[in-house]
């Protein structure tokens, strides 16, 4: 760590936090009219955590596992899905979404690593809806919020969702937070990846580990300093900017769709509600 | 019509409106570092009026038609959408969107019409951002505001766009705009539909005419009449219960995913700043 200064390693009171989000899927679920919730368990930390804190808010005949592996998917990564699900007592669905990825990848010819991960993210969501919509069943969110500053997700694909309990926990938060609730291990030690391709890990795709991102985000973001302070804190200046940049850069994939003005209610500028109002 | 009142026609004055969104989709596509934009062209009205207001603002040379066609699609909604990208002189690229669908559908066996009509929609977000990502270029929106406000789309489908044109406009300003702006005539005289199965027409699905529901949504939503005040204006009691109750209960479909907050600074809540922030 190249950080000093307080809070170094971000912990809360995690009995606190978990009785807060439980109560948030809880509250959220039901206020929507609905009872149960869909997960799309990847086999790492981040779904895993949704889908305790969704067991806890809803119980385990109410949430319900999806597993959407592509042909590239690791075989530990679905393993370790079936472990949480199992150990929550929750049913589990495979949905292998090779043939809708391979069908639209031909219709878009050369596909690079990173398209080809953006439609897979977004197959997936396709499926979670689709089976939402089966079920009546909301989907809940697994992103946290580093990958949520950062932009480190597919907008429309992996971010999308009806409500989020991890979005205001910074990635080590969710670490510690996942101890707490007895995820099993293997999946809070091993290297976060978004299993796009193989290989692929998160850490090294970013450039910079979760520990110390989320000690700058949360100085930057949290706490608002300014760059001469943090640089005297220890973080590197082109590390800061970096961070500033993706954190900028990335702002419209956690915005609503942007509408030009014309009448003077316009939604999401003065027509912008609550998702329950009215209920 | 059952109404009375003034702005009877809602009609606005196309010469300021036009200048505005054409302002709108040059600035806000520039802020955000591109030149170019995708359109979804269905053959219908307001994709075709999105691409008319595109082309003004960024050069045919920037503007690309996407057309995407389903196996049920009619082979008007094609041709008319040919139509207009030729008028507008801009390339038109087709891709098929059936082996995807089928894929989904295959993977999600009995869906009925709506759900089959949700994953068209999404399947062919899927190829709009993947384009838009291979040509550097924006995906520019075409819902409209009864659309928007009757929850009259796809999530993450037809819904999904970076910037929108035509979401601050009822259908009704959207046909008077398309006359405006010389739309061929067949288009604009249609009736509207999804064409997401055969007959469907979207007056029909929704049980009340476009022109009788902006009238309501109009005094309803930017006239801010009570119930009270819209029967004394002649709107029957139940329609008018059952569009606010659409209105209400489609919220979730204009918000972005809802973030259990637990820090004092959380995405969307106290961390807001506009898509084009920093630039």
């Amino acid at each position: 760590m190249e950080t000093s200064g307080k809070h170094a390693d971000l912990s809360l009171n995690y009995d606190v936090v978990r009785t807060l989000l439980v109560g948030f899927l809880r509250d959220e679920t039901h206020n929507a009219g609905f009872k149960k919730g869909v997960v799309g368990l990847s086999g790492g930390v981040d779904s895993a955590v949704t889908a305790h804190l969704a067991v806890e808010a809803l119980g385990p005949g109410n949430v319900r596992a999806i597993l959407m592996p592509y042909r590239t998917s690791s075989p530990e990564s679905v393993a370790d899905a079936r472990t949480v699900a199992e150990a929550l007592g929750i049913e589990a669905e495979t949905v292998d979404i090779t043939p809708m990825v391979d069908a639209a990848r031909a219709a878009g010819s050369t596909m690079d690593n990173v398209r080809a991960g953006n439609v897979m993210a977004r197959q997936r969501m396709i499926v979670l809806y689709d089976i939402s919509a089966r079920d009546r069943a909301l989907v809940l969110g697994t992103s946290n919020k580093t990958e949520s500053l950062l932009g480190y997700g597919t907008l429309f694909g992996d971010m999308a969702c009806a409500i989020n309990p991890l979005g205001d926990l910074y990635k080590t938060q969710v670490w510690q937070l996942a101890a707490h609730l007895g995820v099993p291990s293997r999946v809070i030690d091993k290297k976060p990846s978004a299993d796009l391709w193989q290989g692929q890990t998160d850490e090294g795709e970013l450039g910079f580990s979760y520990r110390d991102v989320d000690m700058l985000l949360f100085n930057m973001i949290d706490e608002r300093r300014g760059v001469q302070e943090l640089t005297a804190m220890g973080f590197k200046e082109e590390f800061i900017h970096r961070v500033q940049l993706l954190v900028r850069n990335n702002q419209f994939k956690r915005r609503p769709p942007l509408i030009a003005k014309i009448s003077h209610r316009t939604v999401n500028v003065d027509f912008r509600y609550a998702r329950d109002w009215g209920i």
